[in-house]
């Protein structure tokens, strides 16, 4: 089993590509400095339904059509979908995928979930046990406040510190044939926990956890900063950047020139008033789709590490009075010449 | 890629077996019929901690390291950790799992995630991604109630179609090399929404979602009921157990003789006031391995097709008036010889 690579990756021995990709987004999000790289900008964040979720759950229905539809393919011969969101017991994706039709595993791992799924959907592929599958996380700013801090009508004010939930929903058809981004391999995370309380600080609490995935992969691989054209965090935001730069610094790798962070890049922090940046596992997942793959595939970047971060906890353990673990899932992107 | 069989199974090409597993449960689980086949009983609802969700988490922290040392591994052997839960956000599996620092996907099924786990662990192993991996998932009755109904101290009375979270965590050690029991197969469910809208009666919700997985299993592996030895449910209860039985007859296929759900099996009806049986992704997970697991290792059972139930809905959801979509995920277990 020579693909697998160290301590907690995969070199997958059979290739997998992302042959399709979607991104939709609400209007926030769209007056951003990614607007006019996503698929679709809703002119509000309702998308003509009644509530956040059914909202929520429109952004997955519509961008899993848009991502298949790129992908040259029917519905049918999508044999997968794994996919998640933030709301409590997955309500976004049971209600938005279940017109598919397509067998689903569904997943959580907070604002991480886009990494989980690509790793997962990419063994998939490269295990033979599907031609195509579907990897697809989305979150919405009303919902998530709703679940996690306090209704909007609330008017709750934000620390500086916090992040402000991105409404949007990314889309990815993996394959075994052809695409312009291979998935060349994959660093799977643990459970990281700095003993980080402050729920409004999510930031803090994965930076460690991004740490821990970015370290083990360059030790599996045995790579260093520059064999990346960037290292991409998914929503550390301004807060979590700085202490992930230290962290790796103090490991004996500095980040700097390669990092980006998928939070820090989907909103403009002078006028948006998004404080720390965006996050919600839709972030990283439109941010891939907006401005990762274009550039990969074009071969700008020949290789890159996607490292969506997950904030672990609930109102329930929030109020329990417990620590905010983190959590990243790494994924190696890298250009393929060959198509 | 031959081991994809018809339009939702796997017939593995690499073999996975079950090498080691366990359960743990609470008083109640103790004192009903399968009491005595369980790993450990715990004195209360409690095991120790301060609250239902830590308790819950301890309940998942002991049975990995139990189910790990029965398969004769240490937990660095371990590659992955496949796990969910109930509670918003999985934080059962967060703060239960961190300790064993072993990659970890969070899985949300519902109740039909141990069904999930087994699938992707097998996945996993089959595809050569890992020696060994661990799928494991837990329900409890207090942090249950609480999250999806009222609070235990509401003392809100159930109507006698609800069925009784069990509380009780089950988990599989998987691996390629050894083990008298051997993952055959897998048939993945999709969403199937027969538009029930009654959250007290989940039976009625996931027999559609049990119906489909199973009808496909025949389809797909060209085989029919008497090709299993007991084809068994998660937690439909008795309500649900009727409607399934009843939808797959109108399909051609009288299941009667085979059916088992572990709902059914866990709790004496006539007097544990468990009304239409027990739930919860416990249920079926403690079930397996204390119940099933020993008959299939023994041969007594030479084939079991095992199929958790999910029922896909949160308070939100019910609140805002939306139906009760099913999901069930089929796993084919054999009984193996050669070990």
């Amino acid at each position: 089993m020579k693909q697998i690579i160290g301590r907690q990756s995969l070199a997958f021995e059979r290739p997998v590509y992302i042959s399709g990709y979607a991104s939709m987004v609400g209007q926030k999000e769209g007056e951003g400095p990614l607007g006019k790289l996503f698929d679709i900008v809703g002119k509000d964040h309702f998308f003509g339904e009644k509530t956040w979720e059914m909202a929520e759950s429109t952004l997955q229905k519509e961008v899993a059509q848009v991502a298949i539809a790129k992908a040259k393919l029917e519905s049918w011969q999508v044999r997968y979908v794994f996919a998640g969101d933030l709301l409590e017991q997955l309500i976004a994706t049971s209600y938005g995928l279940a017109d598919l039709q397509i067998p689903l595993f569904g997943l959580y791992g907070a604002c991480s979930t886009i990494g989980e799924g690509l790793s997962l959907a990419a063994m998939n592929v490269s295990g033979g046990f599907s031609e195509y599958c579907l990897a697809l996380t989305s979150s919405h700013f009303g919902s998530a406040e709703k679940q996690f801090r306090n209704p909007l009508g609330y008017a709750n004010q934000r620390p500086l510190s916090a992040t402000y939930t991105v409404t949007g929903s990314g889309a990815f058809v993996l394959g075994g044939t052809s695409g312009k981004c291979k998935i060349g391999g994959i660093t799977t995370g643990k459970i990281v926990d700095y003993g980080v309380e402050d729920s409004m600080n999510m930031g803090a609490s994965m930076a460690p956890a991004a740490c821990d995935t970015i370290y083990q992969n360059f030790i599996d691989f045995n790579r260093n900063p520059k064999d990346y054209d960037r290292i991409i965090t998914g929503d550390l935001g301004y807060v979590g950047q700085e202490i992930l730069i230290k962290l790796l610094k103090d490991k004996g790798y500095d980040i700097s020139n390669q990092h980006m962070d998928c939070g820090i890049e989907i909103f403009n922090r002078e006028t948006q008033d998004t404080h720390s940046g965006g996050s919600g596992c839709g972030c990283a997942a439109v941010t891939l789709a907006a401005l990762i793959m274009p550039k990969i595939e074009a071969g700008e970047w020949k290789r890159v590490l996607f490292v969506p971060t997950g904030a672990l906890m609930s109102k329930v353990s929030f109020n329990e009075g417990q620590t905010v673990p983190g959590i990243a899932h790494g994924v190696v992107l890298e250009h393929n010449r060959e198509n």
